[in-house]
């Protein structure tokens, strides 16, 4: 389903990468070290990996220098084999035809606005004052609603929900099931009955940025929610009204940032792990997975909460003992040193 | 693209605030205290933010009367100035334009029954005996299942999915992506293969409630899974079969409630808290971020689990004995009041 | 709307079941101990609600022998009470009619190839060189992308989503919202950007496996995502890149599997649980509730990880103390035998 092959010197060439063996080796796919066939690409990044290289029956293996001494194989030297790795495999990776356009089933208001550079596919409605860009795809059973924006270059996979005021930067992609502008969870007590506060801001995403299949992200309840450029966002996330994530961040799947939490530039927050309301996180700043963000974090580094996994008998008698904790500390005299920090 | 305003006297008259400085004063949105301009409404609710008000630019500000105290603008004066402003805001809100009527591309089973006021959207999908009533919008791309019930004045925004026996009370809202109704996991192991149990229930859901984008609840198995009335649940929540939540109760993003458990009224679910399986939970309950209720809890108040978040280095030490903590405890002759409460 | 009734001597032929006491006695649905009438079927499964027998209304109850003792009622004698009753409630469950066919608004690629004797419902796409077999039934808004099989017997009941090279087995069962394919969270970090990393893989899903609600399960980087026969996933889960699942593990909803992660057969994942990446669990395991598994696990058991819930008060003393632990642990001369296990 994708003929195309290169030789070795084509990718030496085409990627700036050193060669050694033989350049007219032909590759039509990828493979792991352990896997790959004569016809496929594959990489050396871990040296602990380097005893595969011996074993592998790829055609060409990208690898650094010093991995390279002595392998009788088909070698391209990189710096980086992982990131050259990646680029050349974006060359075997087939990609959906979406051809510039809008399927006979789109439901499209007469005030959005559609560039006749962009993709509209089956079963997409558009609202109203919405404005979709060149070479944006918007694939099956998307659902924009009124004053949206989906910039140059963005890709909406398939069944993508922009509810309203949803401004897309250029080249975002987002995946199945995300929901984009939905309602944040503004609510207030009164006279014993929940009273729903309006949601008027929007949403904002800047360029690059990816966001997860079933990854959700209210707007805001004034201002906009705001995800700054090359912002990456996994699976099944939650991204409360008004949070404003920095650029070049990721958050892996299931984690969660609350209304109106600041995340820095360049953090990574792990699977699960969760940033409590009206905190602020600083740049480059790693939250492991699971663990919730209860204060705000001012200086760089790597922080965690929770307990290690045990045996469940061991892990009961010792669980129950956490409730003795500070019996314990003041038996020890640690009393004095207490530090609620 | 909504050219509403109002001056201040006509909110003081439609609230019924109180009114300090210049009625005509005209306002046509909202913004935070901060950055608010002439034109806009503010609110002043937290007496930590009265700094705020004297550099503030709203044209009207909506605040306690002892705030009120000095200020040379015009303020409206309100016991409760947040809901008040919630109230107002309100005005100023785009709602999409939904008219009574069924699109073209809708498919509707001849069995099930649509008011004439209702608003079916394109691509929506309406099962065998399922009725909508009157003042019900189904936005696109909703799919309503067999034998369902959308009350008057529901809202489901987009893409909401019904499966089955689905009953909605008056004026519920779904945000994009919900899913009500699905099969509940329910499961028996029999000579080493999982037999499904096939779930016979359905989901009846009370006036008033709102459920999050991505947020889940399954059908009961053989009784039906209840949320009563005004129920409030945020995005990427998980209710399991036959729970039961009270009135007024709200739960925040990712958390959720495993099968036949029991949360009361007026309960407060932390994000990413658990309740276990066949646990009653009383009402009054609040159930801080990302703990676990593994027993049932008698007695309102809050509750917790966890540890505190620390650089990963400390965490590593601490974490590590965790796991001697039984011990520890014995060593600090602590082994005697051991307590499993 | 299902007026299918049978006599408890018809169920016994049927599932060939022991018989006490009235055989002509007729049910027409299934019902709680604590609540079924004259014509529902209930069951007892669990000795602790024996009590409950003796003022059940039920017109037939399906119990072991032992139960009946001594029942003056209509009974029906099973080995597993529990399992003949989920296999004799599935009669009285009403299925939606899903006629083989097409609808006439489903979006079907030329090179698509749908089986005559397949459902496919409203609104459905059906992308490039996919595959629709016998039996199988796409309900209404599914989008089926390239490259993809959907097996026998398979049922996508509404708005599920195979993006691209997913491969199901026969009578796989996915709920609605399920996203399979989605790309892998694949990021190298370059010049202070991200690069993405082409995710060339697939997703192969055995038979017999059920999906649930909302669940994502990302297709591989280079190699396939697995799940072997049998495995069922509940709601809101999160299943990385190149995770394998051994064939009749079940993992409950809200929990997670990282990228590379090998969980083995008969694994039980608790709600709310995760499993880091790259990490290997044997057969056999069984994680209990939002614990999280950071180290392979090699003895098949029972796991966890976590504190109990405390009211928040000691809760907060106790967990102050968590910081000390380590600084205790000396003090009681617990330095020496610390385990980082």
């Amino acid at each position: 389903m994708n003929p195309v092959s290169y030789t070795a010197s084509e990718l030496a060439e085409r990627f700036a990468l050193g060669l050694h063996g033989d350049g007219d080796i032909r590759v039509a796919g990828v493979g792991t070290l352990a896997k790959a066939g004569p016809a496929q690409l594959a990489f050396l990044a871990n040296p602990k990996y380097r005893s595969q290289l011996d074993g592998s029956a790829a055609g060409v293996v990208v690898m650094r220098e010093d991995a390279a001494a002595g392998y009788p194989g088909t070698a391209l030297i990189a710096r980086d084999p992982y990131s050259a790795f990646a680029k050349m495999s974006a060359l075997f990776e087939p990609k959906p035809e979406r051809p510039a356009g809008i399927h006979p089933s789109a439901a499209i208001d007469p005030s959005a606005e559609v560039s006749p550079l962009a993709h509209v596919g089956p079963f997409v409605s558009i609202g109203a004052r919405s404005r979709i860009e060149a070479g944006a795809m918007l694939g099956p059973g998307c659902v924009i609603g009124d004053d949206c924006i989906v910039g140059e270059g963005c890709e909406l996979v398939a069944r993508v929900t922009l509810v309203t005021r949803v401004r897309l930067g250029r080249r975002v992609l987002i995946h199945p099931g995300a929901v984009l502008g939905a309602d944040g969870f503004g609510l207030a007590m009164e006279a014993g009955r929940w009273l729903k506060v309006p949601q008027l801001g929007g949403v904002s995403i800047g360029d690059d940025c990816e966001i997860g299949a079933n990854t959700t992200i209210d707007r805001g309840a004034i201002e906009d929610t705001v995800l700054e450029e090359d912002v990456r966002l996994d699976n099944q996330i939650q991204i409360g009204h008004n949070v404003h994530i920095g650029a070049h961040s990721a958050m892996a799947g299931c984690s969660a940032a609350a209304g109106s939490a600041k995340i820095g530039r360049y953090c990574l927050i792990g699977g699960g792990a969760g940033v409590l309301g009206h905190l602020e996180v600083c740049d480059k700043v790693t939250i492991t997975a699971m663990s919730l963000v209860t204060r705000s974090i001012r200086e760089p580094g790597e922080y965690s909460s929770g307990t290690p996994l045990m045996d469940n008998r061991s892990w009961r008698k010792n669980a129950a003992r956490f409730k003795q904790l500070d019996a314990i500390a003041r038996r020890t005299r640690g009393g004095s040193d207490a530090d609620e920090g």
